[in-house]
């Protein structure tokens, strides 16, 4: 071990308490000495991404939020609603660290070849609690990112490029030729467009304004439908035929646009057909929800014949499926295409202290298409 | 060739007009005699299953039903709702013969061996177009029945027999170990409490009254749920987590049936678990839509983590998946037990003309649970 080691740092938590209140805070914590084959990370970057929101502000009305505690050390608490307190059962009473991802600087390393090699560099790194001064992990499950990358370049490196990435990885492996993506202008979306574009994938975006169809086109999007234009429906009637994508990727989940890209598949498909059958095609169209934009019911009007699934999608089991070596695969395109392909663009970077603003929660809890928020959890405090 | 050979024999057909009228009728049709590997089988006994209804009735009002035509060729005539209309676009126009499996005499066959051998003999059929007097099949697809077995025994030996069987077969190569099904007290659901008793599988069984309650307690069934109950999320829960099952099929379709199994079956996945995960539990849980007996919206609530799907499941599909092999094993477990666990019970036999009585149709549209319509194509017209 060498390098620099710091004594404590300071971490972000969020409890959820047994009386239907929500308590996020800023904690000391011990910062351990990285093991042989491991390496400290002074954290520099960690987007809020929808994910982390779900464990940040669990089912809290943002509206309720107080700030408190000292200047220092704020505690900023919030209300559950008791019908959403039965949802938070798993986690009552347990203080929980947050942040899936980040990059920063490896500050210590073990005495392992591996991880003395990673002293200095910078590094992009996963695996929760990152919205944290330091985090200690595994030299070998840090991706180290190319020269000139910054932290806040390399912040957003896993969850957004690997599902995107995953995503078209899914629609190979399962047999379709194109697909679908939901609240497309989103950063992932913007991603998921340069790759379809790199690898000719046809790609089908549905977006919610017409400001968003110009974002998309500006960056080459062939396919863009605007689920608020009267002319939604025949829209994507065109495009699901004229890519013949037979699989979506859904970020919404609550509402009938699910079953609307599904009856629009099944459309496309049997207008080629030249057999009735009442069960409808035999071409099977799936729909992939992989967020919760709109926390609403799924309402499925089935009108899409009997070759359909619908089904959750998650990045981490998805990679688990796929095993070791294919992911390695995703994971270097991301270091190589960083700042091109897989680049983040955030709103505001803001320190772990504004992190428990109540403006500032007010505007990341509101998850606006297009809007991200980075946290830099070194920022006024002497790192970063 | 050789065998009794009639020169034409009637058949029913169902017309949907452009127009947005559905017409029922019954043709004579030439009766073409038997290639080689064919046979000709008089049908003695032909169901309707919730499948045939949808060919046969499509979307017509059945409240507008009425009947004109001559008394030997009945004409029966309904209203399509406009709203339906469209759902109906790939058959308008086009007259359909109905009735997908019976069950017959061979009264002619080809010349192989195979076909002579099956002369005079009772046999299953499937293939569409059985609410006819005669039928010309391959000899390969028909099911010999054992001695002792009539027409009516083995009308219905493969839609719910084999659809049964695949459920079970489709639980155990998806990884799971016990199911869930609904609108249990049907033809379908007993055969499928009997073979779950045989094999040893945990089976759910959900039903919409105390009196089906009763009917599969009395045929030996362990867990019967009944959504009348005031209590039946929670009896829902106990046998889910006593059973441990992950999969269900779902006859209902509409409503939040789905969506409450899944919620049960997460439940009871996480009333073991020891660690708390945001995403729900990483064990997928499905529910396969298999028929429509409710065919409002799925509303699914989505309180059952990432790991689920919800789709549809079809019986040919599935044998086209499973291969020749294992769907042979399959229908010869049928023939052997087609008098014990895939007995099916009728509510009544009809004639071709009773099928196309006002009366009648309203009894057998009504899709009720256990009620079974057995149709004779040869009743009254000296056939059978």
């Amino acid at each position: 071990m060498n390098g620099h080691l710091p004594a404590a740092g300071l971490q972000l938590r969020s409890l959820i308490k047994r009386s239907g209140e929500l308590e996020l805070s800023l904690v000391d914590v011990d910062v351990p000495a990285p093991g042989a084959d491991e390496i400290l990370v002074r954290i520099e970057g960690s987007p809020i991404n929808p994910s982390d929101l779900g464990l940040l502000l669990g089912a809290a009305d943002v509206s309720t939020v107080r700030r408190a505690g000292t200047p220092d050390r704020p505690i900023v608490t919030a209300t559950v609603p008791p019908k959403a307190m039965g949802a938070m059962a798993g986690r009552l009473d347990e203080s929980l660290a947050v942040g899936n991802e980040g990059a920063g600087v490896v500050v210590a390393a073990g005495t392992s070849s591996e991880a003395q090699a990673l002293l200095g560099k910078v590094v992009a790194v996963i695996g929760g609690a990152m919205y944290a001064q330091y985090r200690v992990v595994k030299a070998a499950d840090c991706l180290p990112l190319p020269e000139g990358t910054t932290p806040a370049d390399g912040a957003s490196s896993f969850v957004n490029p690997l599902t995107s990435l995953g995503m078209v990885e899914t629609m190979r492996r399962e047999g379709h030729s194109a697909l679908v993506h939901t609240a497309a202008a989103s950063n992932l979306g913007q991603m998921l467009v340069k790759i379809c574009l790199q690898d000719g994938v046809p790609l089908v975006n549905i977006v919610r304004s017409p400001a968003q169809v110009t974002l998309l086109r500006e960056i080459g999007a062939t396919y863009v439908c605007d689920s608020s234009a009267p002319t939604f429906v025949e829209d994507l009637g065109k495009a699901l035929a004229a890519s013949g994508a037979t699989v979506a990727f859904d970020a919404i989940g609550g509402g009938t646009l699910a079953g609307q890209i599904l009856a629009g598949m099944e459309a496309a498909v049997n207008a080629k057909a030249t057999v009735y059958s009442r069960y409808g095609s035999s071409v099977h169209k799936q729909v992939y929800i992989y967020g919760g934009l709109d926390t609403s019911a799924t309402v499925l009007n089935r009108s899409f014949g009997m070759a359909w699934g619908v089904g959750g999608w998650l990045l981490f089991p998805f990679l688990m499926k796929i095993g070791a070596e294919a992911a390695q695969k995703l994971r270097a395109r991301v270091a190589a295409e960083i700042k091109t392909t897989f680049a983040s663009h955030y709103t505001r970077v803001i320190s772990l202290d504004e992190t428990l603003s109540p403006d500032v929660i007010a505007a990341y809890s509101k998850r606006a298409t297009g809007e991200k928020y980075l946290i830099n959890p070194n920022k006024g405090l002497g790192g970063g």
